[in-house]
């Protein structure tokens, strides 16, 4: 079987596969132009009678859990991401499946990090054929270096939860790491020794995969409460030593940025959503983890407290810098997907303000609603943006995957889009004549905040005349683009092969762009 | 179209349709025995394209979300009783559909009140064709009259969920009335002037219907914290001035009783539960709010106050007696499915052990376990028991249809089901020969109290041993029965027609038995 097939050019003018892994698949059409049809993924009707009357679902190992499951060639495997780089059991389910001589497997992350290097050799020996969902660091290499057996997909944490929700991928075996559970498989995140915060990431799995599994280290007598996956959607309850290194769920840039350049952006940044009006008793932001996204953050914190206003809430990832805010009654509420410090797991256990949510709730398009368009500040960053205000979130511009989308892709609906970014970095112009991967569609970008200056998105006529007696240096796109060229030069476009190695999709399960096997 | 249709025997030994308005219907097979096959009902593929972007999804008027969601003649509209006798939603929705012409509908309420009396006119006028959930009171006495249109069909609470998630029952219209809502539909029962406690008899609703209805009293600023129905799941969100009378969730009995044989049919339970090694430190249980209940309630917590013991969990439906046990420290959790008096909707409110549930969470047979059979000692009601420890909480000895089944039917898979109930009521004997209708299956029921002795099922021998030495007056329930009929004589079988009005669901679906025309 090939990996994909049947070529197609889709609205955004990307050439894209309309076959991927063997099935069919929908080329991009617009921003909400894609409407679904049919009706969601279901799953077997259970029986009580073949679960244990005692609620005691505990089983001896992994091992044995996984071939309770059933585990077999070409199963469909999950996981998620709330241990970030701490994560301990996505490994040993393919050293599992490796051991018992299964090949061809799928993998299903809600995301991957520089820990789960380990699986190129699964990648390699064909236990795994290849992964759905973000393929950075090594994995990403490995992906542009087109080594992935099958074609790499690339979805945002709204776009996983829309695919499995559409049946558009099956979940075979959900594995839930559970900082705590109870026999019956009722779990958290937030009480535990290696407590994470949410479990969000996990509830599309937990709902639809056809078997689950929620591994933890700590094992309490039923009920555990507060549950955030329900253990009514539970096979099996598998006990380690470890399950993950919560520590390590710190982001890189978790401290306020001390760079002059960046410290410029978000002070720009904030002083841009202030004079716009952005900014108003009741309003709700939301800021990456980012350094630029956090001293955007303190800005905000300084307008607040001097007006006497309060954010009606903050969407997380959550950090120090907004629990404190929250504690300070700067911030009503946090809505929040994923905590990245153990001060935002901390706050989301005690502070009822602190409220977890999912992709369900958060980020999946194909809902009845969802909260990112009701957030009136959104503040991301980009690896490209190019003159028609689209970005690119997952390649660098010498062409390898580096990034998964998160939930980027989704905040993208929220009231006003800002991307706080240098105008070059390592001397590469960061805003091109074109992204290299079309991640973001430039219509739901509005502003673009460089260290020379500020573009607003001419769709934007609101901010352009709000903005028009500013102090602050409003260019146009193009502008900054060739103040870039004219510091660093023209930036030559990586080089690729014509094979497809990967995909991104839109949040309605649309194929946005390809990503290209990189010439050596 | 025939209301049923094509009977036959069920294991039970009932005779039931098979056909029941015009859907073909699995006769009861015994404990575990049926074996669910095929999906879960599934709902549309949405899209947030059709919903608005700032979330705000409300509609002028309940009329006008009725209009909207395309109300029209056979529709299947739900509602939910956390109001319980003090609903003002339900009604409104029939006098609009009746003010719109539309007929033939099927109501299903998660349990119905003498509230909803007025709804016998348009049972009357065919505006709704039957009743699919408890049919008691003035709605009991019209069915037990034959004057229903279509068959009635009575469900557990958890058989409502099972029902709704196998789509055996398939909701058109949800109306899900929430004491506090935000415009997106986010909603919850603790909080604003009605407050009445949990929502989860609405979550089947809000997860499979086709269209979804908030009505609130009390709209705040999104987002509405907590959130107990999510408002992805909801269509419209209607604002009326008041949805319900919250002191009218108070239930019939909700003080302890002071009758002396009732105090005496207390006692005695507690003291076989202790006798028996029921109760012990981490112990479970769950008693409903009746008066007797209550007092076992209080001799549980003498003892566990005595000993130092806290029971892990108790079951709700709460009220004030439970929830002082849990500030006083002798139960760990409360698991509350509905609130019965307004003390609980404060614990649940502001004490993060007292959590709230769901069918889904505690109730369903067709999920991966649920939390009934998880419960150490469970007492309940009855109207009848038989000599084979069957029990009936439907019908009355004289026939007509006096209740909902409620939990009563879920709950009898806890570890050891204790019945108290008097010999008799009103001269007219509760432990018979056969129950006029098969709620419970005797297999079950493991203990009978009276206050003449107390009958151990002969297949719990484990109850028996332990109870050989005991002072407690144990007898045969053969005994118990003779002993009623020797005070109040042979007591008459009420007179029926051989016209089915309505049928009753075991918990998995299949029909366990018939509710007959009352003979006049």
């Amino acid at each position: 079987m090939s990996k994909y097939d049947k070529l197609v050019t889709n609205a955004a003018g990307r050439v894209v596969p309309t076959i991927i892994n063997g099935k069919p698949s929908v080329p991009y059409m617009g921003v909400g132009k894609y409407r679904p049809e049919g009706f969601k993924a279901s799953t077997r009707i259970a029986s009580c009678a073949d679960y244990p009357g005692d609620g005691n679902k505990v089983v001896a190992s992994l091992k044995d859990a996984l071939s309770r499951c059933g585990l077999k060639n070409g199963m469909c495997i999950s996981t998620h991401h709330h241990f970030r780089n701490g994560d301990l059991v996505a490994n040993p389910i393919f050293d599992i499946a490796h051991e018992m001589g299964v090949k061809g497997l799928i993998w299903l992350p809600s995301a991957s990090f520089p820990c789960h290097e380990p699986l190129t050799k699964y990648l390699e020996d064909g236990t795994i054929d290849h992964i759905e969902g973000s393929m950075n660091g090594a994995l990403g290499r490995f992906t542009s270096d087109g080594k992935m057996k099958g074609l790499g997909i690339l979805r945002s944490h709204g776009g996983r939860y829309q695919a499995v929700q559409d049946g558009e991928v099956h979940i075979d075996i959900a594995v839930i790491a559970a900082p705590t559970s109870d026999p019956f498989g009722n779990c958290n995140g937030v009480n535990g020794p290696t407590a994470c915060g949410p479990l969000g990431f996990a509830l599309a799995d937990a709902q639809f995969a056809d078997h689950v599994i929620v591994v933890t280290d700590n094992l309490v007598k039923f009920p555990c409460i507060p549950w955030q996956i329900n253990g009514n959607y539970v096979d099996y309850v598998v006990v380690m030593d470890k399950i993950g290194i919560a520590e390590k769920i710190v982001s890189g840039t978790t401290e306020i940025t001390k760079s002059p350049d960046r410290l410029l952006l978000a002070e720009w940044s904030a002083r841009f959503c202030d004079e716009a009006g952005l900014i108003y008793d009741g309003f709700s932001f939301q800021a990456g983890a980012g350094g630029t996204s956090l001293s955007i953050g303190i800005y905000f914190a300084d307008i607040l407290r001097e007006r006497g206003w309060k954010a009606r809430f903050a969407r997380g990832g959550s950090n120090k810098y907004l629990v404190k805010m929250l504690e300070e009654g700067l911030v009503e509420y946090i809505l929040d997907g994923q905590t990245f410090d153990l001060e935002g797991v901390r706050s989301m256990r005690d502070n009822p303000h602190h409220t977890w949510t999912s992709p369900f709730t958060s980020y999946n398009y194909h809902g009845k609603g969802n909260f990112s368009s009701l957030v009136d500040i959104v503040i991301l960053g980009a690896t490209e943006v190019d003159v028609n205000f689209n970005a690119n979130v997952v390649t660098h511009s010498d062409g390898y995957l580096l990034h998964g989308i998160g939930g980027w892709m989704n905040t993208l609906f929220g009231k006003t889009v800002i991307l706080p970014v240098p105008l070059f970095r390592d001397r590469i112009p960061v805003i091109r004549d074109e992204v290299t991967t079309l991640c973001g569609p430039g219509e739901l970008i509005d502003v673009i905040v460089t260290e020379r200056g500020i573009a607003i998105n001419p769709l934007r006529t609101d901010l352009i005349e709000k903005m028009k007696n500013t102090s602050l240096p409003i260019k146009t796109i193009q502008e900054l683009k060739e103040e870039a060229e004219r510091i660093c030069g023209k930036p030559e476009k990586p080089k690729f092969t014509d094979e497809i190695v990967a995909v991104v999709k839109w949040v309605d399960g649309t194929v946005i762009d390809s990503v290209y096997r990189i010439a050596k």
